[in-house]
């Protein structure tokens, strides 16, 4: 038959991607769905294209039905609303992938700072695993409640790890480029087509950004993050640079990184810069690191699908491990092209 | 295991989707693949998304090659090159599922008034079988050579075939808007980003496109075909506009082209407009009709992904009926989003 | 010097086109701003863009206060707002150009058909010159209240009023595409980036949209208008479609054209399809007429920017009538290219 | 009367961008036009949007033909074409505003490597002078061999240069996001539409950019520089990032901006992020510093159209300087929105 799984949040982006890989998922069989706005419409009143697919209705977000219908709950809440729901699903035998900020920080006040409010819920912080497979595949087995990393530090994370393990870098400078769906479904000037086609801009620079606690506690360095917008749907570039604080050949990163990719296959080490085009619709993550050997700086490119490896696709990374499924099980890994 | 399989012309939009379709279809195992550019480079190089895929090496358009390893070869080819290769391939005893024009018209006059040069081999024109699904799904069985419909015509029919086939047409207007994929990857004015982005047009008026006779061919009345470029990569909209030659009302419309798809899973009949993205990477059909009772005009709107149900898609949906598959094995008919 | 200008709306984007306009033109000085959004904040508040530029403050709508520092108010206003100050603007000797759509038609029942309410000043329609210079250019001298025409009707006037001139049309097929600029500033999943980009829709088919019973009362006869969306901010194209009432050869239809507009400098006849790039950012239209010899009918394409010749352009160019200016003053004719 | 004025490599999209701001230059007449591709051709087959203007026909690159028409000639050409032409150009009597690369570098050594070949006229190198309007305003003045900036080089130091004459940068890290215009309009892979839309990538890392001499030769500082591609056609961010030498509060730093470019008119200081929607169209740079105290790193924003301020539009201001004209004649300074 298959594991039971609800998905909360279906009427965003994420929520939808999630419906997408689920609904092929072998292992899965999706039986209960919910959202926000929307509770009660058909589905395909919120997506016209899944007219005709046989699929739960949409409901509200209730504990009791999830439980009853649920082993697993996948969350694609705003800020703030997953935990709420997160203790009564746990203790009721659910576990939880939660695509949300809510659980990824593991000190509360970090959290507390960031986010403008303490958490209603400190302990999940240190209950919570960070579902990053490249850092915590083993952990990741058996967990719980799933934590699924932000598209900012997962880009970032992929492109810095191995430099940072390395002991290479004592600054981190990621500058990302995201598409416009990761600004969410509501209606906003940051979102409205006339606004943002031909057009790029940054904002929550300086350390303004909420992920960047979330990247410097990944990483352990700190971590000058400066986003920006670029009038695309989907997809994000990562361009990390790091002073180096030893001289480091090209084919020694090269090499190093290889090394620190070779049995995870989500990852793809590649021979020149990718572009957010090879991984859309994808869980993958392409990376490129080189060296500028005069200005002792390496350059690391990464790029993801924001709603993919950035979002829906590595939490069911993170699902498939946390349930000892086999890695790639329902994994999109190659792209939809042009 | 599996139907051994051949995509000629991966370095295309349509092989590559091709690809993506045969890559994860469940009866099937691809075997050979070619492109003229790019022959004997990896195709890593082609799409650097398929970098770590298993799958044979590409070389050029070889026939002792396909013969040896297919059983099928898809040929995503440009105009008049599969003509060259289509009998020797047959005669091989290998199946083939044309995606371009070479076999689509029946009559070899308007093949060569259209094409501009008679037909090598003009006794294929009546052996081959017009791969639309919806107008031909019995004669499919066992079809050994599949002219898959263009992405005009496609969409074109499926608005229009249930007015004509009820007899309340006798000129068909339509308007269509294509994806700039349907252009092709070679270079020119027509496919240069800063000459298409933010911009619209229309071409090949007044019967001037190829895709008319085809059309005509497949409804059997004459039709007024607007193409028009928008600044999108995939998708495609047809409007199509008829004047009544007797009234209907909305609810009779309705109710004809609900029976006429009733069992054809690749439509969809929806109750509102479709947009193209409601079908984006997926090999179906969504159409919408209404009547203006006032100036008696019935019009149409389909909406199909010019690579999926107007290429890939529906030559895949052919192949599964040629070959007795269940109709939708392997088919994508939920679509990407956003 | 110069005339006294106020420009109502400037949040909006034909607003902050007319600014861009109003600003070079060599007979006027702007001394009034209003908006709905935004009254009491700097325009670089509303539009960043502007920053630095030495204008007058941004106010509410008051009466009051254009009375006493223009001469002339051009209003770019939501549908029914106008309506409510520009009896007032007249008696007080303020000369209105009217971008919306509130005195468009004459007739105030076809007005509270197609805007849901009764006109609250039905007399001003018949008082109110439609600012269409190609069709009125003669009696917009002297025009106290101009009614700028919408962006739909003008681009299928254009296309059709030769043929409808000629006597060779009943009825008119229109299919017409257009930027998302004309969803206007408000945000909403209409003019959301990630539901409109990459996707194209039609909507307001079968005479539903408003803009209908205004090009039939522009052209005299039945039009089946066809709008739809597509993924650019400006730019709007009219293909006009009409089964001709007896034969015409294609340089008959180009010289008719060619004489219809040879002295109307905001229209150039081409020898091929126009794309909307062609004017982008310009008060022109560009248009193509052919002809289908075989199936009887002619097809012309227009293109305009829709806040060009569509809004803030035509505005202009029937204020330069209005006031005996020359009638290309301030216009600008060439467009920003790429 | 007006200066007579000849462009070269009108073709081209800063060749265009040339003739509109020339063409409503109030000092200028427009005396030659010259092409590579389509000399012969009218202008209109070249920009079909420029139909119906009266201007001169356009021929091939001819120095007798310009001497005889213009007093000054700006050059947009490909790398290596302008160094051919400029010194019969400047012995005939003619100045030259030269847009391309050949006369920005000082040193040739520094030029053959970048550029692969050596000058073939090195004295010029030292007689040319680089148009930074805000770096070179005084050395401006009657120069008659004009080496503009790159686009990439123009937004660095816009926003990197009040940092380093300051002494608070050793190292500068730039990330730049630039539209598809500026890989010019010759067809290939990196500027096909449906290779670049719906995705982002970064190339010529490490300073393997031909514009990172340039940079380091405007700033004397090393320069870590991370150029972008980014689907859009026209617009450029620059996001540079400094270890700050010795602590700075953001007020301090907000000053420094604002005294630096007080009596420069193409540079507007913001307080807030610019969008390149803010300067589209126009021959102005906005820019904005902030400070992350606690990572003392400082990081300023630039946004500039890469085709106005980084092209065509600082041409127009480095022309006026030199012939001693108002500074801001012919300048456009407000943006086309949206």
């Amino acid at each position: 038959m298959g594991i039971r799984v609800g998905i909360a949040g279906v009427s965003g982006y994420a929520g939808v991607e999630l419906l997408r890989l689920l609904h092929r998922h072998p292992a899965v069989r999706i039986t209960a769905l919910s959202a926000g706005r929307g509770a009660g419409r058909a589905l395909s009143d919120l997506w016209p294209g899944w007219t005709g697919a046989a699929l739960p209705p949409v409901g509200r977000l209730d504990v009791d039905h999830l439980a009853e219908h649920c082993d697993v709950v996948f969350l694609a809440l705003p800020h703030g609303v997953s935990q709420t729901v997160v203790p009564a699903l746990l203790e009721r035998g659910v576990d939880v992938v939660d695509l949300g900020a809510d659980h990824r920080l593991t000190d509360p006040e970090a959290y507390a700072a960031a986010y403008g409010a303490p958490h209603t819920c400190p302990e999940l912080l240190s209950l919570a695993t960070y579902g990053l497979p490249e850092q915590n595949r083993d952990v990741l087995a058996g967990a719980r409640l799933v934590a699924c990393p932000g598209c900012y530090p997962t880009a970032t994370a992929i492109a810095a790890l191995p430099l940072v393990e390395e002991g290479l870098a004592d600054l981190v400078f990621s500058d990302c480029l995201s598409g416009i769906s990761g600004a969410g479904r509501k209606a906003g000037p940051r979102n409205l087509y006339a606004e943002v086609q031909e057009s790029v801009t940054a904002y929550g620079l300086a350390g303004a950004h909420r992920h960047t606690p979330e990247m410097e506690q990944a990483l352990g360095v700190p971590v000058v993050f400066s986003p920006h917008l670029v009038p695309m749907v989907r997809g994000m570039l990562a361009t990390v640079k790091v002073r180096l604080r030893r001289p480091v050949s090209g084919e020694e990163l090269r090499d190093l990184y290889r090394e620190r990719y070779a049995r995870h296959p989500a990852v793809v080490v590649r021979d020149e810069v990718p572009a957010t085009r090879d991984v859309r619709g994808t869980a993958a993550a392409h990376v490129f690191p080189l060296v500028d050997i005069r200005r002792e700086v390496a350059t690391v490119v990464s790029a993801i699908d924001n709603l993919g490896k950035g979002a829906a696709g590595q939490a069911v990374h993170a699902f498939n491990l946390s349930r000892g499924l086999p890695e790639t099980a329902g994994l999109p890994l190659v792209p939809l092209l042009p």
